[in-house]
């Protein structure tokens, strides 16, 4: 059934918009009427952003990161820490952690997480390339900051594995109770984490 | 603060996405990573059908409907019935009542409804050309199809009244339990709607 009255040229842009995670085809129906909308304030700049960030970013070929330049602005960065390298799952991780601004070393995007069930292996991930990087004299640390489930442990153990024969040293960001967390709302795995990693004071 | 770190082009347009309705910050941040992912499949794409829509998109100066063309598809049909006209706030009501596909007769958009909190006034909305069209000797009945809130009944009381002198029947489409309601969840205002138009069985 078509989404609008509105020809092929507005159904193409709610086929595509429903497409964006978070978007689905009724809210991607009024993404597209508020477009319209907002022609020229909107969807005209929105439509160049688009096609300019297309053509200008690309990945970084020695971390993963995405930028317009290659190497990116971190890698490529004098003042930053040259001895550790943040492993994350995606870029978006890599953002957060810039947000929070705790870190100042070097990062390793590895483009996801081993998952049996999703077909991820190894070799899907940038895991080579971090070896290679690992391997290099002048890196002290490597900090493995992969999300807190099933699928960040396992590659955080395989991570581990094959970085062993490397002079590094290799770390996890801590589990524990979050910033302004109310233990009554916690789940039981965060608390016996919590409890397990307790530091004298 | 920086939505992202990967420099300007990037911050443009999570901005931008953020604006979109049903997308915040986060959400836009989400969704244009996510088309960094798929840059071939759906961000190239995006950008060219925006940019297609935006170009070819105008109002029927009939309806005020959209459409490549003006006159607009619908108000160009000879198949539909050119004696009614059912008026509509926004081209999105218009379009949920062509996917519901229960009427063949016309339409006018009004581009909003009377609301002295947003400064919305009579003629800030296409009611003129309604006048217009609904003298024409052509057209028997015009159909208030606007929203069952506050504005929708102030709107549609206007209506009526500067439609009193044309040689038509208005009508306003039925409140009552929707299809599929069950008594114990509608509000009190749908239920006495709902008792004061009953119907003999």
């Amino acid at each position: 059934m078509p989404h609008s009255s509105a020809g092929p040229e507005i159904e193409r842009l709610i086929t595509l918009m429903a497409r964006l995670p978070g978007l689905g085809p009724r809210s991607a129906r009024r993404a597209a009427l508020h477009l319209l909308r907002k022609k020229e304030q909107l969807m005209v700049p929105l439509g160049e952003a688009l096609g300019e960030a297309a053509r200008q970013i690309k990945p970084c070929s020695e971390c993963g990161n995405i930028d317009v330049n290659d190497p990116c602005a971190i890698c490529a960065a004098p003042g930053r820490d040259q001895q550790r390298i943040c492993v994350v799952e995606q870029v978006g991780d890599l953002w957060a952690l810039e947000r929070a601004g705790a870190y100042r070393g070097r990062y390793h995007v590895l483009g996801g997480v081993l998952s049996a069930l999703d077909g991820v292996r190894p070799e899907d991930l940038h895991i080579g390339k971090l070896v290679e990087r690992a391997a290099d004299d002048g890196i002290c640390e490597v900090i493995l900051a992969l999300n807190a489930n099933v699928y960040g442990q396992t590659t955080s153990h395989y991570i581990h594995d094959v970085l062993k024969d490397c002079a590094v040293q290799i770390t996890s960001i801590a589990r524990g109770v979050p910033v302004g967390g109310e233990l009554d709302y916690l789940d039981d795995g965060t608390l016996t984490a919590a409890l397990k990693a307790r530091k004298l004071l």
